[in-house]
């Protein structure tokens, strides 16, 4: 198929979605784009979207896929399923690349609820933020049977650097992510934990996050997220309440498999105990504001 | 002063201190070795070492700058201080850098006894591995006056690809290593924590480390340790022991300065349990065999 005639829905234009869509376009494929947010979808119309709204109903039956980046289970039900959802406007056969983080328990329900319509599902869980997206080149860890990564081909090569197949079913892709997002969560909340003993004890941060990110006790995540508690500016691309619900996933998923998790239950209650002290909306390393009697940087005014 | 002329003995020929001790022969310095091990000790003669032995105090008064790189505080004690203890035999004034990794009080006391009879001391934990010190690349965070630093310039030239100076007082750059360990330790937990749950869920552990190993969820320890849970060879070339011991002094620094570190004792008590099943001495990733009813992946015999 010509790339020209591939045509794309990109559910859910925050960060990681406008990206997305960006790199649909910047592939040559006919892109749509679908968010409550009507400068957003203005956006995507000005970066060469073909329409974009809060109703994919409008053009559900133009499309060969569907990609939803929206933020967690309840969305995607109700953007396929809603009141205004519209998964019954899509062709048969349809494949819709689900790449919330949500549970494997999730992603078996939804996908039975679009086998009964007809449509196909790719559980397609994404990492690489804002910055990977934008560039066309976001990680994807999927599940499906192997036709269903064949349709979304181009959408998948338009939007993901690599695409690792776990395998045919269903909930593999998710469990994935919530296996990813138990590192993610903890080295965020251990770089907080971190950074707070070295305030305490009288070390400069800026040479902590230096000797760090030089030695045995980095992580992608210390790296990208403390540079906000040395500047002392938690304005948010990611926030605590992102992971007060992916590490609520990542212990419901453990229980599930009866299988303890410590330091995935430790660092929920840090992301819960932001999340009550009222910093659930800032960056979420953010979590480190918990630790009391701990000098921090301010940020310059 | 000429390289040739600078003498260094390196006390515990372990793979960090063997791989410093080659790296001082390279940069052309006069190099001393000091071990109980006299395998090690014929390495290191054989390697270029001017001599080698258990005794130090044969060679003291011939030396310009020692490098202390056993595993913790008694054993600084005991070579410094104790029966067969050199601190004595060295002439007046010459610095020891103490480069186990210690409590701050501990770096301390050892600076207060070698003051005493007129040494000086650099608190200076490095860090980077067996790989680092074969290279004469170690990252170095270290503490004390500058005419310290000065004096064991050669040295520090020969060993460290990075010297981080944290400081005049004794006892920051224990505590920046101490920072640094409470991360590497959680991280090991964390890695161990998520390949469990990957492997509970059916997830092949292969994948899994090329997924983390491509995306935000991944940390040097991760990358560096978890090879092992995936061939199932829990050799050691850093034993569960050793952070039994480092994330003791991790959480004894959080206590002596109020501090809870819910993380890091959470991790603690991994190790110490993973200790007290029987696997202290095999690799420090070997925590992962304390949760139970997980399939590990077996060595190939």
């Amino acid at each position: 198929m010509d790339r020209r005639d591939y045509a794309v829905a990109v559910v859910g234009l925050g960060s990681m979605g406008m990206g997305a869509a960006r790199s649909c376009i910047a592939a040559g494929l006919r892109t749509y784009g679908v968010d409550i947010n009507p400068q957003a979808c203005r956006a995507l119309e000005a970066a060469g979207g073909v329409a974009a709204g809060p109703d994919a109903r409008v053009f559900a039956d133009a499309l060969d896929a569907v990609l939803l980046l929206v933020v967690d289970a309840a969305q995607v039900e109700r953007v396929l399923f809603g009141e205004a959802g519209f998964a019954a406007a899509l062709r048969p056969g349809t494949p819709v690349m689900v790449s919330a983080t949500i549970s494997p328990d999730d992603a078996r329900r939804i996908h039975a609820r679009l086998e009964a319509i007809g449509l196909r599902m790719l559980d397609a869980p994404v990492s690489g933020g804002a910055a990977k997206a934008a560039e066309g080149a976001m990680t994807v860890m999927a599940s499906g049977p192997a036709e269903t990564f064949e349709a979304l081909r181009p959408l998948l090569s338009a939007v993901a650097g690599k695409v690792y197949e776990v395998g045919p079913q269903i909930g593999l892709g998710a469990t994935v992510k919530i296996v990813h997002q138990l590192l993610a969560g903890v080295h965020i909340a251990a770089g907080a934990e971190a950074m707070a003993l070295a305030a305490r004890a009288g070390i400069p941060l800026d040479l902590m996050y230096d000797v760090v990110t030089h030695a045995a006790g980095n992580s992608w995540m210390f790296e990208n997220r403390m540079p906000a508690v040395v500047s002392g500016d938690y304005t948010p691309t990611s926030a605590v309440d992102i992971f007060v619900k992916d590490m609520g996933l990542v212990t419901e998923t453990g229980r599930a498999l009866k299988l303890p998790l410590p330091l995935a239950s430790t660092a929920f209650g840090m992301y819960l105990n932001a999340s009550n002290a009222g910093y659930g909306a800032e960056a979420d390393s953010a979590v480190i504001k918990t630790f009391a009697g701990v000098p921090l940087p301010k940020k310059d005014d």
